[in-house]
């Protein structure tokens, strides 16, 4: 507690569809196995690529109500193309807001956000839509899972001569906690900043809420969403015109966890909460 | 670029009002000044402090629409509490929206949050509220023009010979970024996060909407609020259950102005432009 050290990983190259996202990162460690309280923050783009959730405009066939939402939208806006539209609309349970061609929409993974959290820019290709992970969750503690399981071998390959079977297993062998990031606005301010949508190892809250200190005095009536905090500590030492997915994060060991924990769904508020509906 | 080092500042005394914080943040600092790309980030608690923005709940009288509001709030909710609710009120612009005891409210400052921003908590005393700064842009241009004040006097002190008149003048000498934080909650996400709330000497925003790569591609849609980023990660350095008011975040230098310039008014959304009203 006291301090935080956040470095972004060179040298990850363009992600493709079915790459091991897990080994690309361990590479770029350069020999460096990650230890078990760091917090690993990969951006989605990064994940939905090599998950294949790419989506190719040209093979888009939008209907009305996306035809109309376009025309809504500024010329040059990335929404004024109604094949961009409609696949926001795909993935959307729930549109909240649609005015000027920005539309606020509830996921399919249940994030409010701005265009379903799809990325027309960043892609790999032009014409191309990244969607979000199917469940980051899920993403997340399989991107988890593999670098354990690629670090164990590491381990075994580099140590000495006790037989792999005597090692610790892939559940013994140490691992970052994974985080998937992306980029939200935030209501009633200007600009994005980085929250966690997918999470494994991580608690993704810290609960201060009632806690009195020795005068009994509330020390600080405040539930800090510490994932969303270190996703945007994360975006911070991100290069933004290199390529840059993987960010390592050390001195958040307090919150990591030996299991997988809730995730990031831990973060969304539940709709009968909600007040902006 | 590509790493961010955050580190919360031991030391520092519980803040009363006409302490000269700055004073205090370099002692703190224990000898190390401060050097011109360096943020300083502190809770905005300790700013009111020492301004005096604070009020004695024993010396407010609940209206009637205080008095209502408090009575919907539940049990134990500190606003149960008619005068703590009062207060709010005195210093909302807005309220936009009052449920269950929580209310969301724009501040005479113009940022929305939950109960305008005073803070029952972490009170020096109990039965006192905390208010916002009355104008935490001009806190904190004035906290970074007393640490160059300062800064330069040490330097003088601890210098060679040459007489304080051919050295640099308070112009001239070293300030890092001052930046004053809150706790916000985030709309449809559980859980708060820093933003900034007064800022000076840094730019808020950083703008990649529209820029492309050499191959014409859009690099990034994102305007990115990089000063709510760092209120985020300065939080996450900080100790809860000690008093730790002022973190201090060294690698953004890329984002730290000489002038002052426009602070964190720069990321209050205007009226007009609100979704969510």
């Amino acid at each position: 507690v006291g301090s935080l050290s956040v470095r972004g990983l060179n040298g990850i190259p363009e992600v493709r569809a079915g790459d091991d996202l897990a080994a690309l990162i361990l590479a770029a460690l350069d020999g460096a196995s990650p230890t078990a309280g760091q917090v690993l923050a990969i951006a989605h783009t990064a994940v939905s690529k090599a998950e294949g959730a790419v989506v190719a405009l040209a093979e888009v066939t939008p209907g009305q109500r996306a035809r109309e939402l376009a025309a809504d939208a500024p010329a040059g806006a990335p929404n004024r193309d109604p094949r961009a539209v409609q696949v926001v609309l795909d993935q959307s349970a729930e549109v909240l807001r649609a005015e000027r061609g920005v539309l606020i929409c509830r996921t399919r993974q249940g994030f409010v956000c701005a265009n379903a959290g799809v990325d027309l820019s960043n892609a790999a290709a032009p014409d191309t839509a990244i969607l979000l992970p199917r469940d980051p969750d899920a993403s997340a503690r399989r991107i988890r899972a593999r670098l354990r399981e690629l670090s164990s071998r590491r381990a075994v390959g580099d140590g000495p001569v006790a037989p792999a079977r005597s090692r610790p297993g892939r559940e013994g062998a140490v691992a970052p906690a994974v985080m998937i990031t992306d980029s939200f606005g935030r209501a009633w301010r200007h600009g994005q900043s980085d929250v966690a949508i997918g999470l494994a190892g991580m608690q993704p809250l810290d609960d201060w809420r009632g806690r009195t200190d020795a005068s009994g005095l509330e020390l600080r009536a405040t539930w800090i969403a510490v994932a969303d905090a270190a996703a945007a500590a994360a975006d911070l030492a991100r290069s933004k015109d290199s390529r840059e997915p993987a960010v390592m994060i050390d001195g958040l060991e307090r919150f990591v966890t030996a299991e997988d924990g809730p995730g990031a769904a831990a973060l969304v508020r539940p709709l009968e909460e909600d007040l902006f509906r």
